[in-house]
């Protein structure tokens, strides 16, 4: 019989005898307590970590679901490559390594590729959810079995947190549909302005994501899921789903990336209880489906760019509860009996 | 004619610019924009910065208004002089400097004190107010000045940010009055729990915080503020009025901290201008206070422990603003239009 040892108690114990009030540091002791549950230590480590930003594109955009053309997709491809996108610094600040995964771009091929890209195309950008599946159960398979290698290279790699962030112009369209299949949340909370849509665009999605998630309400949820799917977030719920199994922290960014963890915990159930919501962003059905995977988020910054700028930014609270747990003294050295 | 520039309305040019759509960090956008302000600068600089600690006990403790006795200040004094304190870890964790000042504890002196340390005692500890005038104006502003000091001496070093925050038994009852006296809060918001106070001890701070206010309503300003202050609170007071001056960015921590704040803002006004919320403490009153001076919290995380742990869990997100702000490429160089 296995050993086994409730991490999760022992963590709060470990914080009730630390030298300050019982529960003074208030959500950073939650944050540690979670910490050391998912890495089953008494010890919590928030280094080396590791963002991988996995780029898609969409064939709805031919719809007129987006205020951006799938060309910009390449471009920030581009610009995350030469290091002056927002994740690109937002990495560096917080000393994260940084990996991006073309699972799916329309052309996207940079000349000279660095080490840390990888083209895993699956198929160049999905087909237009609004007249057909976006992709086949097999074409979700291929692009979730590249977002679980790229899970067991960062394990393998020693990585102790990871975070996953999408590109993909469109993709809050595939991501709303996602949250009301799944999460159940109401149209007019899973659509939102995404990266800047105006009022025609919003209409024209709404009608979109409504009678796109109506048709598929019968379907095998595997299959409903494929055909509402995009390839970058097949692939983050494949990393998601094995992040999780592999023992890794999972720092959740935004919307589209949500979306793909309720695809993980739908498909492979338990993965929600390795996650870490890093912020609420400006999109509504964003909290939705927070709510239905049980996460409270750290931040709330009105953010709403993807590219797992949002988990970086919270990045840094994990290590102040991570110091908190490991270094503080106890009231037993400080010589203070407890009052609390 | 001195050449006036609009740093603000030039900073949020700049994040116009940037290769993201407008507005998509959120928050992390509003912070850039502010720190460009207060540094009057194309430039956001975030490093160096310094914590600096104030220590005083508080003679209002003898009427029963705190769970832990007067001597945990001294105590928590050494924790903080020997590294193991939570302010000592996140100052680590964040690259900021630390520095402690007693300004008025009963009995603290540590055998071979590190450079870090200074003993600035005005008096040891103030009178009960709930009795007598807590302090004198002279006493006041011997306090004040002893911060003042502070702020001239962390400018003259280079400090580009810095906080502030406080170790004293007792201080969230000086707090609670001064946020009823200069911010007008109703006595049920601004009397919380403080480091752990229960049903009894809340009782009996809510009768005095009640009664000392209403005894010093009918005075002039400032010596109704030295009746109800603390040490340590006159000398964040005088830090923060004097680095507001020097062109510091101030980074605010809790219910404390900030009832020094608003002497600042009452005695020096425009010093809420320098100023930036680190969080939302648990104690009710910090709301009160947050928005007498006009300021959004950047966490919301129920921390109750002072000792300037909410703003040193707050400083990285100031990192992700600067890195944003100073880093990123433009939309012009990655080759997009402006689509929103």
């Amino acid at each position: 019989m296995a050993l086994t040892i409730d991490f999760e108690n022992a963590a709060r114990k470990r914080l009730d005898g630390l030298a300050k009030p019982r529960g003074s540091l208030g959500q950073l002791e939650n944050l540690a307590v979670t910490l050391a549950r998912i890495q089953q230590s008494d010890r919590i480590a928030t280094r080396p970590r590791r963002l991988v930003l996995f780029a898609g594109d969409h064939g709805v955009v031919d719809s007129g679901v987006s205020a951006w053309p799938s060309a910009v997709t390449t471009l920030m491809i581009a610009t995350i490559v030469g290091g002056g996108a927002a994740s690109s610094v937002l990495a560096r600040e917080t000393d994260t390594d940084l990996r991006i995964i073309d699972v799916g771009s329309l052309d996207s091929t940079p000349s000279d590729p660095p080490g840390f890209y990888r083209d895993a195309r699956v198929r160049r950008g999905t087909r237009n959810l609004a007249q057909e599946a976006a992709l086949t159960v097999a074409e979700f398979d291929a692009a979730w079995a590249v977002g679980a290698d790229e899970a067991k290279a960062a394990s393998q790699a020693g990585f102790r947190i990871v975070t996953a962030g999408e590109m993909g112009i469109g993709n809050t369209t595939p991501a709303a549909c996602l949250t009301m299949l799944i999460a159940g949340a109401p149209l007019d909370q899973a659509v939102g302005r995404g990266a800047g849509a105006g009022d025609e665009v919003m209409a024209t999605k709404r009608r979109v994501v409504a009678a796109a998630v109506e048709g598929e309400a019968d379907r095998e949820i595997k299959t409903a899921i494929a055909a509402l799917c995009g390839l970058e977030i097949a692939a983050m719920a494949g990393f998601f789903a094995n992040a999780a199994t592999l023992g890794l922290v999972i720092l959740l960014d935004g919307y589209v990336t949500t979306a793909a963890a309720l695809i993980a915990e739908q498909l492979s159930p338990g993965t929600a209880r390795a996650m870490i919501a890093g912020h609420q962003s400006a999109e509504p059905g964003h909290k939705s489906a927070l709510d239905f995977l049980g996460l409270e988020p750290l931040l709330r910054f009105d953010m709403r760019l993807g590219e797992g700028t949002g988990a970086l930014t919270a990045m840094p609270l994990l290590d102040a509860a991570a110091a908190i747990f490991n270094q503080m003294a106890s009231l037993e050295e400080v010589g203070v009996a407890r009052r609390d």
